[in-house]
Protein backbone atom coordinates (compact mmCIF):
# COMPACT_ATOMS: atom_id res chain seq x y z
CA UNK A 1 0.00 0.00 0.00
CA UNK A 2 1.80 3.19 -1.05
CA UNK A 3 2.26 6.31 1.00
CA UNK A 4 1.12 9.50 0.36
CA UNK A 5 1.96 12.55 2.74
CA UNK A 6 -0.20 15.81 1.39
CA UNK A 7 1.22 18.83 2.27
CA UNK A 8 3.79 21.62 1.30
CA UNK A 9 7.29 22.48 2.39
CA UNK A 10 6.55 23.66 5.87
CA UNK A 11 7.55 22.54 9.45
CA UNK A 12 4.60 21.14 10.14
CA UNK A 13 4.73 18.65 6.98
CA UNK A 14 8.64 18.27 7.08
CA UNK A 15 8.11 16.44 10.23
CA UNK A 16 6.50 13.84 8.97
CA UNK A 17 8.58 13.62 5.98
CA UNK A 18 11.69 13.70 8.30
CA UNK A 19 10.30 10.74 10.36
CA UNK A 20 9.70 8.40 6.82
CA UNK A 21 13.42 8.96 6.25
CA UNK A 22 14.28 7.79 9.58
CA UNK A 23 13.22 4.91 9.62
CA UNK A 24 14.58 4.68 5.55
CA UNK A 25 10.97 4.39 4.35
CA UNK A 26 12.22 6.35 0.82
CA UNK A 27 9.32 5.29 -1.28
CA UNK A 28 6.16 7.48 -0.18
CA UNK A 29 4.65 10.45 -2.39
CA UNK A 30 4.36 14.09 -1.57
CA UNK A 31 1.17 15.19 -3.10
CA UNK A 32 1.61 19.31 -2.73
CA UNK A 33 -1.53 21.31 -1.02
CA UNK A 34 -1.60 24.76 -1.13
CA UNK A 35 -5.35 25.47 0.06
CA UNK A 36 -7.01 27.77 -1.05
CA UNK A 37 -10.85 29.54 -0.41
CA UNK A 38 -13.11 26.51 -1.46
CA UNK A 39 -10.79 23.65 -1.69
CA UNK A 40 -10.26 23.84 2.11
CA UNK A 41 -14.35 23.09 2.11
CA UNK A 42 -14.63 19.70 -0.16
CA UNK A 43 -15.71 16.59 1.50
CA UNK A 44 -13.39 14.68 -0.29
CA UNK A 45 -10.46 17.28 1.79
CA UNK A 46 -12.52 17.74 5.06
CA UNK A 47 -13.43 13.77 5.20
CA UNK A 48 -9.44 13.40 5.35
CA UNK A 49 -8.72 16.51 7.75
CA UNK A 50 -11.76 18.21 9.27
CA UNK A 51 -9.61 21.10 10.91
CA UNK A 52 -8.79 21.48 7.40
CA UNK A 53 -4.93 21.58 8.00
CA UNK A 54 -2.16 19.82 6.33
CA UNK A 55 -0.44 17.38 6.58
CA UNK A 56 -2.68 14.79 6.00
CA UNK A 57 -1.09 10.90 5.73
CA UNK A 58 -2.53 8.31 3.73
CA UNK A 59 -1.97 4.65 3.83
CA UNK A 60 -4.42 2.52 1.58
CA UNK A 61 -7.78 3.34 3.68
CA UNK A 62 -6.31 5.01 6.59
CA UNK A 63 -5.38 8.59 7.05
CA UNK A 64 -4.47 10.62 9.94
CA UNK A 65 -4.08 14.25 10.38
CA UNK A 66 -1.82 16.64 13.20
CA UNK A 67 1.86 15.93 12.33
CA UNK A 68 3.45 15.22 15.65
CA UNK A 69 0.79 12.28 15.10
CA UNK A 70 1.70 10.95 12.51
CA UNK A 71 5.44 11.18 13.71
CA UNK A 72 4.51 9.13 16.35
CA UNK A 73 2.69 6.43 14.39
CA UNK A 74 5.77 6.31 11.99
CA UNK A 75 7.88 5.47 14.62
CA UNK A 76 5.77 2.79 16.27
CA UNK A 77 5.13 1.55 12.89
CA UNK A 78 8.56 1.05 11.56
CA UNK A 79 9.98 0.44 14.76
CA UNK A 80 13.35 -1.54 14.59
CA UNK A 81 14.24 0.24 11.21
CA UNK A 82 15.47 3.49 12.94
CA UNK A 83 16.43 5.38 16.26
CA UNK A 84 14.11 4.93 18.97
CA UNK A 85 12.32 7.91 19.66
CA UNK A 86 10.55 7.26 23.04
CA UNK A 87 12.74 6.02 25.22
CA UNK A 88 12.70 2.57 27.45
CA UNK A 89 11.84 3.12 31.04
CA UNK A 90 8.42 4.67 32.27
CA UNK A 91 10.30 7.58 33.40
CA UNK A 92 12.16 7.86 30.05
CA UNK A 93 8.92 7.91 28.00
CA UNK A 94 7.38 10.65 30.82
CA UNK A 95 10.17 13.03 30.10
CA UNK A 96 9.94 12.52 26.14
CA UNK A 97 6.40 13.42 26.59
CA UNK A 98 7.25 16.28 29.11
CA UNK A 99 9.27 18.08 26.29
CA UNK A 100 7.04 17.10 23.53
CA UNK A 101 4.68 19.25 25.48
CA UNK A 102 6.68 21.81 25.92
CA UNK A 103 7.43 22.56 22.20
CA UNK A 104 4.06 22.24 21.44
CA UNK A 105 2.97 24.77 23.56
CA UNK A 106 5.82 26.80 25.64
CA UNK A 107 8.19 26.92 21.77
CA UNK A 108 5.30 26.81 19.00
CA UNK A 109 3.08 29.32 20.72
CA UNK A 110 5.74 31.87 20.14
CA UNK A 111 7.51 30.32 16.74
CA UNK A 112 3.98 30.09 15.44
CA UNK A 113 2.80 34.13 15.04
CA UNK A 114 6.52 34.43 13.81
CA UNK A 115 6.42 32.19 10.90
CA UNK A 116 2.90 33.87 9.82
CA UNK A 117 4.31 37.03 9.72
CA UNK A 118 7.49 35.75 7.70
CA UNK A 119 5.03 34.16 5.40
CA UNK A 120 2.66 36.90 5.14
CA UNK A 121 5.77 39.71 4.82
CA UNK A 122 7.15 37.36 1.83
CA UNK A 123 3.31 37.48 0.19
CA UNK A 124 2.99 41.02 0.69
CA UNK A 125 7.01 41.71 -0.29
CA UNK A 126 7.77 43.63 2.68
CA UNK A 127 10.55 43.23 5.62
CA UNK A 128 9.28 41.39 8.59
CA UNK A 129 7.19 43.81 11.31
CA UNK A 130 9.82 43.86 14.23
CA UNK A 131 7.77 45.59 16.56
CA UNK A 132 4.92 42.74 16.32
CA UNK A 133 7.68 39.88 16.54
CA UNK A 134 9.64 41.35 19.71
CA UNK A 135 7.63 39.76 22.43
CA UNK A 136 7.76 35.98 20.56
CA UNK A 137 11.61 36.88 20.33
CA UNK A 138 12.11 37.25 23.73
CA UNK A 139 9.49 33.87 25.03
CA UNK A 140 12.13 32.13 22.54
CA UNK A 141 14.96 33.49 24.08
CA UNK A 142 13.66 32.03 27.28
CA UNK A 143 12.69 28.73 25.83
CA UNK A 144 16.29 28.34 24.18
CA UNK A 145 17.56 29.68 28.16
CA UNK A 146 16.01 27.09 29.55
CA UNK A 147 17.05 24.64 26.74
CA UNK A 148 21.03 25.71 27.20
CA UNK A 149 20.51 24.72 30.70
CA UNK A 150 18.47 21.39 29.42
CA UNK A 151 21.21 20.40 27.00
CA UNK A 152 24.18 21.51 29.61
CA UNK A 153 22.94 18.12 31.05
CA UNK A 154 21.80 15.96 28.54
CA UNK A 155 22.58 15.20 24.66
CA UNK A 156 19.28 15.56 23.40
CA UNK A 157 16.65 17.27 24.92
CA UNK A 158 14.63 14.86 26.57
CA UNK A 159 17.64 12.97 27.68
CA UNK A 160 20.85 11.02 26.06
CA UNK A 161 18.94 9.74 22.84
CA UNK A 162 17.69 11.33 19.75
CA UNK A 163 13.87 11.36 20.24
CA UNK A 164 10.20 12.87 18.89
CA UNK A 165 11.19 16.22 20.62
CA UNK A 166 14.03 16.74 18.80
CA UNK A 167 12.73 15.35 15.71
CA UNK A 168 9.33 17.26 15.80
CA UNK A 169 11.58 20.79 16.92
CA UNK A 170 14.31 20.25 13.92
CA UNK A 171 12.77 21.78 11.24
CA UNK A 172 11.29 24.71 12.73
CA UNK A 173 14.80 25.08 14.27
CA UNK A 174 16.01 25.49 10.75
CA UNK A 175 14.06 28.26 10.07
CA UNK A 176 15.01 30.03 13.33
CA UNK A 177 18.28 29.78 11.72
CA UNK A 178 17.93 31.37 8.87
CA UNK A 179 15.56 34.50 10.32
CA UNK A 180 17.31 34.72 13.38
CA UNK A 181 20.44 32.51 14.43
CA UNK A 182 21.56 34.67 17.09
CA UNK A 183 18.75 32.53 19.44
CA UNK A 184 20.74 29.35 18.24
CA UNK A 185 24.15 30.43 17.70
CA UNK A 186 25.12 32.61 20.88
CA UNK A 187 23.91 29.53 23.10
CA UNK A 188 26.76 26.59 23.02
CA UNK A 189 24.68 24.07 23.94
CA UNK A 190 21.85 24.77 21.69
CA UNK A 191 24.20 25.20 19.02
CA UNK A 192 25.73 21.90 19.60
CA UNK A 193 22.13 20.47 19.80
CA UNK A 194 21.49 21.86 16.25
CA UNK A 195 24.46 21.09 14.03
CA UNK A 196 23.55 16.85 15.42
CA UNK A 197 20.33 17.59 14.13
CA UNK A 198 20.69 19.26 11.06
CA UNK A 199 23.72 17.23 10.02
CA UNK A 200 22.02 13.59 10.20
CA UNK A 201 21.60 12.26 7.12
CA UNK A 202 17.74 11.74 7.28
CA UNK A 203 17.62 15.53 7.44
CA UNK A 204 19.46 16.75 4.50
CA UNK A 205 17.10 13.78 2.62
CA UNK A 206 14.42 16.01 3.75
CA UNK A 207 15.53 19.03 2.46
CA UNK A 208 16.19 16.98 -1.21
CA UNK A 209 12.72 15.65 -0.89
CA UNK A 210 11.53 18.79 -0.63
CA UNK A 211 12.03 19.78 -4.00
CA UNK A 212 9.42 18.36 -4.87
CA UNK A 213 6.81 19.92 -2.22
CA UNK A 214 8.61 23.61 -2.25
CA UNK A 215 6.39 26.32 -3.02
CA UNK A 216 7.53 30.11 -3.80
CA UNK A 217 7.14 31.68 -0.29
CA UNK A 218 10.32 29.11 1.03
CA UNK A 219 13.43 29.86 0.57
CA UNK A 220 15.21 27.61 -1.64
CA UNK A 221 16.17 23.88 -0.32
CA UNK A 222 18.93 23.97 -2.45
CA UNK A 223 20.08 27.29 -0.71
CA UNK A 224 19.17 25.85 2.38
CA UNK A 225 21.31 23.11 1.97
CA UNK A 226 24.16 24.83 1.43
CA UNK A 227 23.85 26.24 4.71
CA UNK A 228 23.50 23.53 6.84
CA UNK A 229 26.41 22.30 8.97
CA UNK A 230 28.69 19.22 7.45
CA UNK B 1 7.23 6.70 47.85
CA UNK B 2 4.76 9.23 48.21
CA UNK B 3 2.84 10.44 45.81
CA UNK B 4 2.74 15.11 45.72
CA UNK B 5 0.78 16.76 42.91
CA UNK B 6 1.61 20.72 43.14
CA UNK B 7 -1.30 22.84 41.92
CA UNK B 8 -4.77 24.22 42.36
CA UNK B 9 -7.88 23.68 41.09
CA UNK B 10 -8.04 24.41 37.26
CA UNK B 11 -8.59 21.77 34.53
CA UNK B 12 -4.58 21.43 34.01
CA UNK B 13 -4.15 20.51 37.34
CA UNK B 14 -7.22 18.32 37.49
CA UNK B 15 -6.27 16.18 34.54
CA UNK B 16 -3.65 14.66 36.82
CA UNK B 17 -6.02 13.84 40.11
CA UNK B 18 -8.58 12.51 37.59
CA UNK B 19 -6.19 10.11 36.48
CA UNK B 20 -4.85 8.59 39.34
CA UNK B 21 -8.64 8.58 40.59
CA UNK B 22 -8.95 6.82 37.42
CA UNK B 23 -6.55 4.20 38.27
CA UNK B 24 -7.81 3.95 41.78
CA UNK B 25 -4.54 5.71 43.61
CA UNK B 26 -6.01 7.99 46.02
CA UNK B 27 -3.25 7.98 48.20
CA UNK B 28 -1.71 11.32 46.98
CA UNK B 29 -1.31 14.29 48.63
CA UNK B 30 -2.44 17.60 46.79
CA UNK B 31 -0.07 20.78 47.20
CA UNK B 32 -1.92 23.74 46.76
CA UNK B 33 0.29 26.54 45.16
CA UNK B 34 -0.57 29.81 43.89
CA UNK B 35 2.55 31.88 42.36
CA UNK B 36 3.02 35.02 43.07
CA UNK B 37 5.96 37.13 41.81
CA UNK B 38 8.76 36.16 43.10
CA UNK B 39 7.81 32.16 44.27
CA UNK B 40 7.79 31.73 40.28
CA UNK B 41 11.84 32.50 40.65
CA UNK B 42 13.02 30.13 43.58
CA UNK B 43 14.91 27.69 42.31
CA UNK B 44 13.45 24.97 44.12
CA UNK B 45 10.77 25.41 41.96
CA UNK B 46 12.33 26.56 38.38
CA UNK B 47 14.94 22.90 39.19
CA UNK B 48 11.33 21.31 39.16
CA UNK B 49 9.33 23.16 36.39
CA UNK B 50 11.35 25.50 34.38
CA UNK B 51 8.35 26.97 32.48
CA UNK B 52 7.06 28.08 36.32
CA UNK B 53 3.81 26.60 35.73
CA UNK B 54 1.93 24.17 37.61
CA UNK B 55 0.95 21.11 38.06
CA UNK B 56 4.07 19.69 39.15
CA UNK B 57 3.98 15.61 39.67
CA UNK B 58 6.39 14.48 42.34
CA UNK B 59 7.00 10.72 43.03
CA UNK B 60 10.36 10.90 45.28
CA UNK B 61 12.92 11.83 43.13
CA UNK B 62 11.33 11.73 40.10
CA UNK B 63 9.17 14.98 39.18
CA UNK B 64 7.35 16.09 36.00
CA UNK B 65 5.62 18.64 34.43
CA UNK B 66 2.77 19.40 31.76
CA UNK B 67 -0.31 17.87 32.49
CA UNK B 68 -0.80 15.45 29.52
CA UNK B 69 2.52 14.21 29.97
CA UNK B 70 1.60 13.65 33.93
CA UNK B 71 -1.85 11.98 32.72
CA UNK B 72 0.06 9.30 30.16
CA UNK B 73 2.82 8.55 32.77
CA UNK B 74 0.24 7.38 35.12
CA UNK B 75 -1.74 5.71 32.91
CA UNK B 76 1.34 3.79 31.57
CA UNK B 77 2.35 3.13 35.20
CA UNK B 78 -0.72 1.80 36.80
CA UNK B 79 -1.80 0.09 33.44
CA UNK B 80 -4.17 -3.17 34.58
CA UNK B 81 -5.57 -0.97 37.56
CA UNK B 82 -7.96 1.11 35.63
CA UNK B 83 -9.18 2.18 31.49
CA UNK B 84 -6.68 1.26 29.06
CA UNK B 85 -6.21 4.64 27.71
CA UNK B 86 -4.45 4.37 24.51
CA UNK B 87 -6.11 1.91 22.27
CA UNK B 88 -4.65 -1.21 21.42
CA UNK B 89 -3.84 -1.72 17.64
CA UNK B 90 -1.66 0.93 15.49
CA UNK B 91 -3.88 2.65 14.38
CA UNK B 92 -6.28 2.78 17.59
CA UNK B 93 -3.21 4.61 19.12
CA UNK B 94 -2.51 6.98 16.32
CA UNK B 95 -6.46 8.28 16.33
CA UNK B 96 -5.63 8.49 19.88
CA UNK B 97 -2.44 10.58 19.28
CA UNK B 98 -4.63 12.67 16.67
CA UNK B 99 -7.33 13.92 18.85
CA UNK B 100 -4.64 14.66 21.55
CA UNK B 101 -3.10 17.24 19.52
CA UNK B 102 -6.86 18.16 18.18
CA UNK B 103 -7.71 19.06 21.97
CA UNK B 104 -4.08 20.70 22.61
CA UNK B 105 -4.15 22.57 19.73
CA UNK B 106 -7.75 23.50 18.13
CA UNK B 107 -9.65 23.02 21.84
CA UNK B 108 -7.30 24.79 24.06
CA UNK B 109 -5.75 27.33 21.96
CA UNK B 110 -9.55 29.10 21.89
CA UNK B 111 -10.23 27.43 25.51
CA UNK B 112 -7.24 29.09 26.84
CA UNK B 113 -7.99 32.85 26.36
CA UNK B 114 -11.62 32.43 27.27
CA UNK B 115 -10.39 30.91 31.06
CA UNK B 116 -7.81 33.44 31.33
CA UNK B 117 -10.70 36.04 30.63
CA UNK B 118 -13.53 34.46 33.01
CA UNK B 119 -9.87 34.36 36.09
CA UNK B 120 -9.48 38.28 35.28
CA UNK B 121 -12.94 38.99 35.89
CA UNK B 122 -13.76 37.09 38.73
CA UNK B 123 -10.05 39.10 40.28
CA UNK B 124 -11.48 42.32 38.94
CA UNK B 125 -15.36 41.43 39.76
CA UNK B 126 -16.92 42.18 36.52
CA UNK B 127 -18.67 40.82 34.09
CA UNK B 128 -16.60 38.63 31.26
CA UNK B 129 -16.39 40.38 28.24
CA UNK B 130 -18.08 39.56 25.54
CA UNK B 131 -16.54 41.35 22.74
CA UNK B 132 -13.07 39.88 23.74
CA UNK B 133 -14.51 36.55 23.75
CA UNK B 134 -16.76 36.28 20.69
CA UNK B 135 -14.10 35.20 18.51
CA UNK B 136 -13.25 32.13 20.90
CA UNK B 137 -16.88 31.48 20.67
CA UNK B 138 -16.64 30.83 17.44
CA UNK B 139 -13.84 28.76 17.13
CA UNK B 140 -15.05 26.53 19.89
CA UNK B 141 -18.42 26.23 18.19
CA UNK B 142 -16.75 24.84 15.10
CA UNK B 143 -14.39 22.37 17.22
CA UNK B 144 -17.80 21.00 18.88
CA UNK B 145 -19.19 20.73 15.10
CA UNK B 146 -16.31 18.53 13.93
CA UNK B 147 -16.55 16.33 17.70
CA UNK B 148 -20.53 15.88 17.01
CA UNK B 149 -19.87 14.38 13.62
CA UNK B 150 -16.97 12.12 15.29
CA UNK B 151 -19.62 11.10 18.17
CA UNK B 152 -22.29 10.52 15.88
CA UNK B 153 -19.76 7.32 14.76
CA UNK B 154 -17.77 6.98 18.15
CA UNK B 155 -19.12 6.18 21.75
CA UNK B 156 -15.71 8.52 22.64
CA UNK B 157 -13.72 11.30 20.89
CA UNK B 158 -10.89 8.67 19.52
CA UNK B 159 -13.23 5.74 19.52
CA UNK B 160 -15.39 3.04 21.12
CA UNK B 161 -13.13 3.28 23.95
CA UNK B 162 -12.11 6.08 26.82
CA UNK B 163 -9.30 7.31 26.19
CA UNK B 164 -6.30 9.86 27.58
CA UNK B 165 -8.25 12.14 25.12
CA UNK B 166 -11.35 12.35 26.80
CA UNK B 167 -9.66 12.36 30.67
CA UNK B 168 -7.59 15.67 29.01
CA UNK B 169 -10.79 17.52 27.82
CA UNK B 170 -12.95 16.36 30.80
CA UNK B 171 -11.81 19.26 33.46
CA UNK B 172 -12.57 22.17 30.69
CA UNK B 173 -16.03 20.91 29.46
CA UNK B 174 -17.20 21.08 32.72
CA UNK B 175 -15.96 24.93 32.73
CA UNK B 176 -17.98 25.21 28.94
CA UNK B 177 -20.63 23.95 31.12
CA UNK B 178 -20.61 26.57 33.11
CA UNK B 179 -20.02 29.50 31.02
CA UNK B 180 -21.97 28.64 28.07
CA UNK B 181 -23.75 25.02 27.88
CA UNK B 182 -25.41 25.58 25.01
CA UNK B 183 -21.80 24.70 23.02
CA UNK B 184 -22.91 21.40 24.31
CA UNK B 185 -26.06 21.37 24.89
CA UNK B 186 -27.19 21.70 21.46
CA UNK B 187 -25.27 19.02 20.12
CA UNK B 188 -26.81 16.04 20.95
CA UNK B 189 -23.58 13.42 20.88
CA UNK B 190 -21.67 16.02 22.65
CA UNK B 191 -24.06 16.39 25.38
CA UNK B 192 -24.12 12.56 25.38
CA UNK B 193 -20.16 12.17 25.41
CA UNK B 194 -20.04 14.68 28.37
CA UNK B 195 -22.39 12.94 30.30
CA UNK B 196 -20.77 10.07 29.95
CA UNK B 197 -17.57 11.86 31.44
CA UNK B 198 -19.15 13.72 34.14
CA UNK B 199 -21.15 11.08 35.42
CA UNK B 200 -17.63 8.69 36.50
CA UNK B 201 -17.13 7.87 39.54
CA UNK B 202 -13.51 8.83 39.37
CA UNK B 203 -14.69 12.96 37.78
CA UNK B 204 -16.74 13.17 41.26
CA UNK B 205 -14.30 11.83 43.11
CA UNK B 206 -11.64 14.44 41.75
CA UNK B 207 -14.48 17.44 42.39
CA UNK B 208 -14.24 15.84 46.00
CA UNK B 209 -10.21 16.04 46.21
CA UNK B 210 -10.74 19.68 45.09
CA UNK B 211 -12.25 20.90 48.67
CA UNK B 212 -8.50 20.78 49.21
CA UNK B 213 -7.20 22.61 46.28
CA UNK B 214 -9.42 25.01 46.09
CA UNK B 215 -9.26 28.79 45.26
CA UNK B 216 -11.51 31.67 45.95
CA UNK B 217 -11.63 32.58 41.91
CA UNK B 218 -13.32 29.10 41.02
CA UNK B 219 -17.10 28.31 41.84
CA UNK B 220 -17.59 26.19 45.46
CA UNK B 221 -16.79 22.32 43.85
CA UNK B 222 -20.04 21.48 46.06
CA UNK B 223 -21.59 23.77 43.54
CA UNK B 224 -20.57 21.75 40.59
CA UNK B 225 -21.27 18.58 42.30
CA UNK B 226 -24.47 19.20 42.47
CA UNK B 227 -25.19 20.35 38.85
CA UNK B 228 -23.54 17.21 37.68
CA UNK B 229 -25.54 14.46 35.62
CA UNK B 230 -26.64 11.33 37.63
Amino acid sequence: MGIKVYGIATYNCQRVTLALLEFGVEDFELVKVYLKAGEHDAPSWTSMTPFKQVPVFECGDFHLYESRAIVRYIARKYKGQGPSLFGSTLEEQAIVDQWSEAEAYQFSFSFLPWSLEYYVGRREERPLNEGVLKPFYDKLATFFDICESQLSKTKYLAGDFYSVVDLNIAPSLLRVMTLKPELITTRKHVKRWYDSLASRPAFRKMLQADEHWAFALNPSPAEILQALPA
